[in-house]
């Protein structure tokens, strides 16, 4: 861990936010912004934006929506009081009809008034909460990214997004099953409670050691193999619609927003004249 | 209560969808379709239909958003197998440019290829788990109307559509407030937990006597008024956003789903092939 991930671990949400405005950190940011809801970022064209919006709807487990932006405006103000989404997410992806272009820390010379930002719930959440109940995360313990795969279980499309559900997947000692599914279903913004616990050939996994995104992660002894809706998800939508633009946060690196993680709805609260 | 509305409560979701799709059945929906989640009816045209989800989406406790159709699809997919909101709703208000002008119970000639149907979760559900957990509602128990009250809590503005927080309220004894809390905020797609305990002037309501919808309903003894969001602030946004068309349920007049009240999502699985 460098010294300055360090440091920004214990700096307040402006600093932190500063020094990923000014591009000074583009890492990742698991371990950051202790408390503070963080969010995927998708970023599509108007003309799409309707659609993407009820795909988010309609598969509120993979693609729980925590916050819209104006069309054309880049700041998300139900997010937090000073979130540009041009230059407040550490890394971006830049998909072309569906297509990874490559990777940038700032979208300014790229943002259009016909934009929509979309802010979706990550994993972080119920994932802090298991390991505040004492059940252990093995690819939080080392440092890897967790396993994801894509499943069986179909997507309830909308227009030109359609995609399997992708799943991530976390090994949980038999005993505290039950207490994970329930402690996650309370984060309903946050994948909820998981959509399989159990044997990976009912959801279409021929092998759990061959991940198609993260790395893998072991089933010691009598563990249970527990997945929850990912929000890689939207990705693969995207990769169907093929939009003529879309940028994405990098996977890992996301929005940290001024919103608490325990919060009843992901809303600020409107300033009052 | 008549016998046809006797002979509807214990009737089958099909033939209860029936009657009303046929047009036998016009009157309200409480204590209909046991056990389902029942829904307020918003339907515009496509050109503000993304305002209003955004609206929706900003605004989750009065408009808890469970269901959004295709652009000019009356189809209800994702809420039941055969859900035609043409028909569906016991009865229709029609709105021009944010004005009432009447009330229908089909409105089959009035859907165009443009528009969007929204539906938004109701109070019902909350309201079933209070009386199950043995808390009187003295509007259920006297057969009124809940009243509802204009209130200063600003709405987060969408496009053309704001309003303040329109808010319902039931007096609970002193003694089942943390309970009536805890049980609502359980129902995020039912407007979650209350947006005020108590004193009404602070949330800008001057007499709780003179609801400004539904009938009064007495504050008894040390009973406490509680205040949840409600679904009539969506048609106070309406009004203000006047669009050339909406269509809403008759309140009061909800579309009854296929989704049990306790589902995690209210999302039907799609059919796998």
């Amino acid at each position: 861990m460098s010294a300055h991930f360090d440091t920004l671990r214990r700096a307040p949400l402006p600093d932190l936010r500063a020094e990923i405005r000014s591009g000074r950190y583009r890492g990742h940011t698991a371990g950051l912004g202790a408390g503070y809801l963080q969010a995927n970022i998708v970023i599509l064209p108007g003309a799409v934006a309707l659609d993407f919006m009820r795909f988010c709807q309609r598969n509120p487990k993979p693609c729980p929506l925590v916050g819209v932006s104006d069309t054309g405006e880049p700041m998300m103000r139900t997010l937090g009081r000073d979130i540009d989404i041009r230059t407040d997410v550490p890394a971006y992806n830049i998909y072309r009809h569906g297509r990874l272009e490559g990777s940038v820390t700032d979208i300014a010379d790229l943002w259009t008034p016909d934009m929509v930002a979309f802010a979706l719930g990550c994993s972080f959440t119920f994932e802090h909460a298991l390991i505040r109940a004492g059940i252990p995360l093995w690819h939080v313990t080392h440092d890897t990214t967790v396993p994801m795969f894509r499943t069986a279980i179909p997507c309830v499309p909308a227009g030109a997004f359609r995609s399997p559900m992708v799943v991530s997947m976390r090994a949980i000692d038999p005993d505290r099953v039950a207490e994970a599914v329930a402690l996650s279903r309370r984060y309903p913004l946050a994948h909820g409670a998981p959509v399989h616990v159990g044997d990976p050939s009912e959801i279409g996994i021929a092998d759990t050691a061959r991940p198609d995104w993260g790395d893998p992660a072991p089933i010691t002894g009598d563990q249970v193999p527990v997945f929850w809706a990912c929000g890689v998800t939207p990705q693969a939508a995207i990769e169907a619609a093929a939009p003529p633009l879309c940028i994405t946060h990098k996977p890992g690196h996301m929005l940290i927003t001024d919103i608490p993680e325990d919060a009843e709805t992901p809303v600020l609260a409107p300033e009052t004249a």
